[in-house]
């Protein structure tokens, strides 16, 4: 028996990071950085107004006020989207819209709220200093210079950077591809309906949406019978496409326990009894030329949910290149609402719902009860060695992905 | 001008929920259940065991013990799949693995940890209760019973249990279709290099990320010149697949406001100033027979994304028949790490980046600045009333989307 650190640890030390990919910006949302981005232009990219108003000389209007008004021939509109430099002259003012390019000469731009609003002559009501709602060219960011560092997460505000400083496609670490395959004789597909002593096959559903849930790419293989060969032929046709292999069943003392029999004779797995309730047996290695890794979660449904929080998600977050977060999805803390108990010398994740930081049990936690399960928000860890938990207590929950919502 | 809140306040009570659709699980992922869900079939469909081991009357092994272990014989196996019932008769055991149908007339299941794994005949070392090791069928879920309740979010653990109790697809609040379109002359697409006066389109590929970020569906125009009929046509095309409408640009004070002019037109839109820093000029209303929400934000891109966060992401999960989280994405306590001013009458958005809780400026705060939108973590709202903000004081902060990562 190993426990979870022991386990986590091997699989975290036997991982490495996806070898980076080039994306179109939008596509590399929710990635993160494989190099440091340069600006290929500044931006701004030449100088413009920030406001609707006028662009004038400053010293033309030093004297302006509401009293004694400066009254200035308009002599041009610039809109945003105006390809042409123009010049403005002293005693002269153009009409510029927000994002123009300034003309040529002048050095401030007096908002229209300040002025009559005039198109062919303009009273300026408020004087403006020089630089006043000009926005100079590179002052956001400077042609070569660095604009975002390796290892950032491309959210909105980053994608739009890299775009407005003339980056359309950036080295990522791609999202990782990740084949669920489950197995057993007893699973038919979502949507039949199961005989007797026939399930459906609800775990690898489960973790096609788990592994969407941590924002990476599914394949689903879906069942695959107790049958060594068809197992067999089965990962390796997944190989090509996998950066991750996460198969459910087959891993316990079972004598059919196809996984294990499979991939024990595969030189680099291993198969486990970890201290932990549910989710007991577990198996991880790596597979192929390509040392594509592989988890082999246990076939009960709860067993295989947490498994994943617990091993499958830190690994994949490692693959994509992603420091581990201190907050969500990480642990956070909580009060038991209620007493519950323990089992000595296995860590417990107990399935439970949080009204704000007090956790009650989701109900039954046999780890085939899907009911409880789905009930839950949060899994609540209970440490080897407490095997009683009191109303008040304090517990280190892990909010189940997917769970926060839009 | 208007307050912020009375801007949100009536969005909010004009959009309304998108009316529910039919998916297959899978596709439901991150969608709000529109009705109740009856289980099709019990869970377990039938009495199976939780172990691999030995299928036993308990009242045949009620004297086992390590000294004095029970021997019977092994009359079958069987194996996870099995669709024939079998019968097990006083006195025999049968081999028995873990999510097999339970012989009739078996009452327990010893753990082959517990025996000498024999298969012709078993020495059983421990006693069981009668129950022990079995899962009766519709301990979980009973047929016909609600497995889940109208307005539950579609996580990981709920499409699994809806698979499991035989349902394949669902009626959902379904995500939004979100159309995002930019306006201006001045606009480039993504790749290209922008000539004197020109810009990327990046709000676009701002606002699409955004959308996705949020959980709901973009698809993306991208930049439409400053054109009416252009504009018009664009906007008239779109309605058909949109649930809502995104455009920047085009709403403040210029003279070429296309955006203003030709939503000015349509009865229901409204233009008004909000008393807010970025993002003063914002339109909203609705357009077509179906009555499609269209946000109109302002086209600097601060501007834009931070009037997404405050009024469009709360108006589509709104739509999405989310309740408004108090979690994220809502507000979130945070302290000043550094003293900073905020304008008068203005509710203001500052781009901080977050140390843990310690809140410290990202950089310029211009409403162009996209390098310090970049490196913002959240944005910190400063009320109307409050102009300076002194190192150590409480902030209600904003996380900004897409930033949390996997």
């Amino acid at each position: 028996m190993i426990s979870v650190e022991q386990h986590l640890d091997r699989i975290l030390s036997t991982v490495t990071v996806i070898p980076p990919f080039e994306l179109g910006v939008l596509d590399a949302q929710g990635c993160i950085l494989a190099a440091d981005v340069q600006a290929r232009g500044s931006l701004p990219g030449f100088t413009n107004s920030a406001m609707d108003g006028y662009a004038v000389h400053a010293s033309d209007i030093a004297t302006a006020s509401a009293e004694s008004p400066v009254t200035l021939p308009v002599v041009n509109d610039i809109a945003a989207g105006n390809t042409k430099p123009w010049s403005l002259a002293s005693g002269q003012t153009m009409r510029i819209m927000t994002g123009a390019p300034m003309p040529h000469g002048a050095d401030a731009v007096v908002p229209v709220e300040a002025t009559d609003g005039g198109v062919v002559r303009v009273q300026i009501r408020e004087r403006r200093s020089v630089g006043a709602h000009v926005r100079e060219v590179g002052e956001d960011v400077e042609a070569g210079n660095v604009v975002l560092r390796r290892g950032t997460l491309l959210g909105p505000g980053q994608i739009a950077l890299l775009a407005a400083a003339g980056i359309a496609r950036v080295r990522v670490v791609p999202r990782p591809r990740v084949v669920v395959i489950s197995t057993g004789d007893e699973l038919v597909e979502v949507g039949r309906t199961p005989g007797f002593g026939q399930i459906v096959d609800s775990n690898s559903v489960m973790l096609t949406a788990a592994v969407t849930a941590v924002g990476a790419t599914p394949f689903r293989v879906g069942g695959v019978p107790d049958d060594a060969r068809t197992l067999m032929e089965t990962l390796e046709g997944q190989l090509v496409r996998a950066d991750a292999i996460i198969t459910t069943g087959g891993v316990s003392m079972g004598a059919f326990d196809t996984v294990k029999e499979v991939l024990s004779r595969v030189g680099t797995m291993r198969f486990d009894k970890v201290a932990m309730r549910p989710g007991m047996p577990q198996g991880f290695g790596v597979l192929g030329d390509e040392r594509v890794p592989v988890f082999t979660l246990p076939g009960n449904p709860v067993s295989a949910l947490v498994s994943f929080h617990v091993f499958v998600a830190p690994a994949l977050r490692a693959m994509a290149g992603r420091p581990e977060p201190s907050y969500p999805p990480g642990y956070v803390p909580a009060v038991a609402a209620e007493p519950f108990g323990s089992v000595e010398g296995k860590m417990e994740f107990v399935r439970v719902i949080l009204d704000d930081d007090r956790a009650r049990l989701a109900g039954g936690q046999g780890s085939h009860m899907l009911g409880a399960l789905a009930a839950a928000d949060a899994l609540a860890v209970i440490p080897e060695d407490v095997t009683e938990v009191a109303a008040g207590d304090e517990l280190m929950c892990l909010p189940l992905l997917g769970r926060e919502g839009m």
